[in-house]
């Protein structure tokens, strides 16, 4: 398609990076030289300055306001994405006498439980491996041991396809990964004592990961790591401990900015049902040509995983979809299939383009 | 100053994040919407395509032959800064039965050293305390105690405004953080197991570390950690183990680049040395009125600090000099002082513009 400035763009499903909102992309673009009238780009800033202090306060303030973040949690900008999360929630939180739970739902998960496991005693609360990761468990299927520090949960996996369509009830704080899901979903944060997420999904660019920490639980926990990989250096320095990542934070903010003027954290939620809806109605009504394995009540909102008759099908509907301008709909390569990725920047045009080409294709190629 | 484009531009004499030279800047903003006529920003791309895979080898192959590494290194890119790599390095490094050394050279080697003792037994192979951070240590001044794995530098002091004029000549392997000196000076990598450094003072913006490693130390390297913390997860997985810092990673092609074309490394290191002479120049021929602490053999190429004749001096010197253009010339708030740092990308008319300007405000301010 071609856009207002004769721009040629595309819909692109990504599960991650993933699209952005045009008009931020254009705005960052004209800001991008002289930034304000500075004579410099923000890149080229001390991250010590006033303009990009404004910057980072901005950014935490729209984090704090646009997710609903009551005031004992306070937001941290960190760098290694979700991953280095991975490694910093157990570097910090477990101990000798305590354990932690983790909830096996799929690729990301196995990925968090076995970061953790150099840092001490962890264990699964359930493994999702029997069903092949096509849902979450209910409460009551997951088993927490005594002096469980936290549960460990992937609100949302990518790779599956499978979201928690409720936040697991249990006697322990939660501590999530909702990379995948950020900003699309209220967050019941007085079950959490952290909730992280790479921003790259649903928030703007790689290369930062924003992090919701309960500062009450700060002071307990362990100080015997290297400073970047401590929550209480990094909630002392405000996130400056070391430079920041000027650019994904500045992004960040527009994005956050964006939504908000899109109407908020509710906006997105009911663009995310509706978009999602749209695309499993087209899969539902489809007289089985396309099939989504995931459990009906745990379908993600935000990658829309499917399959048709045969590979070759596959095959043919992403070289028909790329022609279409409709982009990276070609499942993870390690469960192969389709996937649509439909972030917040993912416009509903985008979404009912894909409707519409899904239902040509199979009567293009109904057998 | 006014640029072709009638862009107000600045000359920024920030220690970092630090400025980039225009055509780059230029050239990301042209690109930055519709990247080669693909319809999406390379920031909504998944970094698996192949418009990202493509930048991804080129600033790989790029950091290899402007650094002029040898084809026994391999060259990483991790998140996190080069203070991430101050708890990687003895991470991975360190065992029991090895210890390591540390060169207290200033802020940044303590900071390094500070990071390294969860992890293993590290000592103070000199402490530059005595001498306030004004030098760097002889080769014969530095003490390695046996079962010593790796002696860790800071080739280049940016708060102290020291270097390493000779890289030190020891036994055992070097690992150098050479965030501020990367690509102004050939390195000996024969003596190095590890160099690391952020980019965003030589090489581009924040958000990304450039290390090298020697190829046969990998094997070798501890591996009970969380996998985003290991080298070897990140040289088996090509710096890819999870999503990369797309922007940074393709702002460090492009500078590679520009050096590549400016002229490489003995380009950038008489470059180095030119404008740093200017600047060393102006202060040594001002009757004291300008005063340089640093031993005149260990004098920085990239950070210049000195001082004026009182305090309030410097306070107007560095309000006039904004006026003039000429901003970031604060010293770090730790020792105060004046410092321009003037690293790769700082073009000599800027040096030149500074050099003039304290003639000027001397002439002005003599008492």
């Amino acid at each position: 398609m071609i856009d207002s400035d004769d721009n040629h763009r595309v819909f692109n499903f990504s599960a991650g990076p993933s699209t952005l909102p045009l008009s931020v992309l254009k705005e960052t673009r004209d800001e991008f030289v002289d930034y304000k009238g500075s004579g410099m780009s923000l890149i080229e800033m001390s991250h010590r300055g006033a303009h990009f202090m404004a910057v980072h306060e901005e950014a935490k303030a729209l984090a704090k306001r646009v997710f609903r973040c009551p005031d004992d949690f306070e937001v941290l900008f960190v760098q290694g994405g979700a991953t280095l999360q991975f490694a910093m929630v157990p570097i910090n939180f477990l101990k000798s006498g305590n354990r932690a739970g983790y909830v096996i739902s799929g690729s990301w998960a196995k990925g968090a439980f076995s970061d953790a496991k150099p840092y001490g005693e962890v264990y699964s609360a359930f493994d999702g491996a029997n069903d092949n990761f096509t849902r979450m468990p209910l409460s009551e299927e997951i088993q927490i041991k005594p002096d469980t520090r936290y549960l460990h949960i992937t609100s949302n996996e990518t790779i599956g396809g499978i979201r928690f369509p409720k936040w697991p009830d249990v006697d322990v704080p939660l501590i999530a990964d909702m990379s995948s899901e950020y900003m699309s979903r209220p967050v019941p944060f007085e079950r959490f004592d952290l909730i992280y997420g790479g921003v790259q999904k649903n928030l703007g660019p790689a290369g930062l990961a924003v992090v919701f920490i309960r500062k009450s639980v700060i002071a307990g926990l362990n100080t015997d790591a290297a400073r970047y990989l401590r929550y209480d250096i990094q909630y002392d320095k405000d996130s400056m401990f070391n430079t920041p990542p000027v650019f994904a934070i500045y992004l960040l903010g527009k994005m956050l900015k964006w939504m908000e003027g899109e109407g908020g954290l509710d906006a997105m939620e009911q663009a995310a049902e509706e978009k999602s809806s749209l695309l499993y109605d087209a899969i539902d009504q489809s007289d089985n040509y396309y099939n989504c394995p995931v459990d009906v009540s745990c379908r993600s909102r935000m990658n829309i995983v499917f399959r048709l008759p045969r590979e070759e099908l596959e095959t043919e509907f992403v070289k028909q979809a790329t022609a279409s301008d409709l982009l990276n709909l070609k499942g993870h390569r390690s469960v192969g299939g389709l996937r649509a990725s439909i972030y917040n920047a993912m416009p509903i045009e985008g979404v009912r383009a894909l409707v519409e080409f899904m239902k040509n294709f199979r009567e293009r190629h109904l057998e």
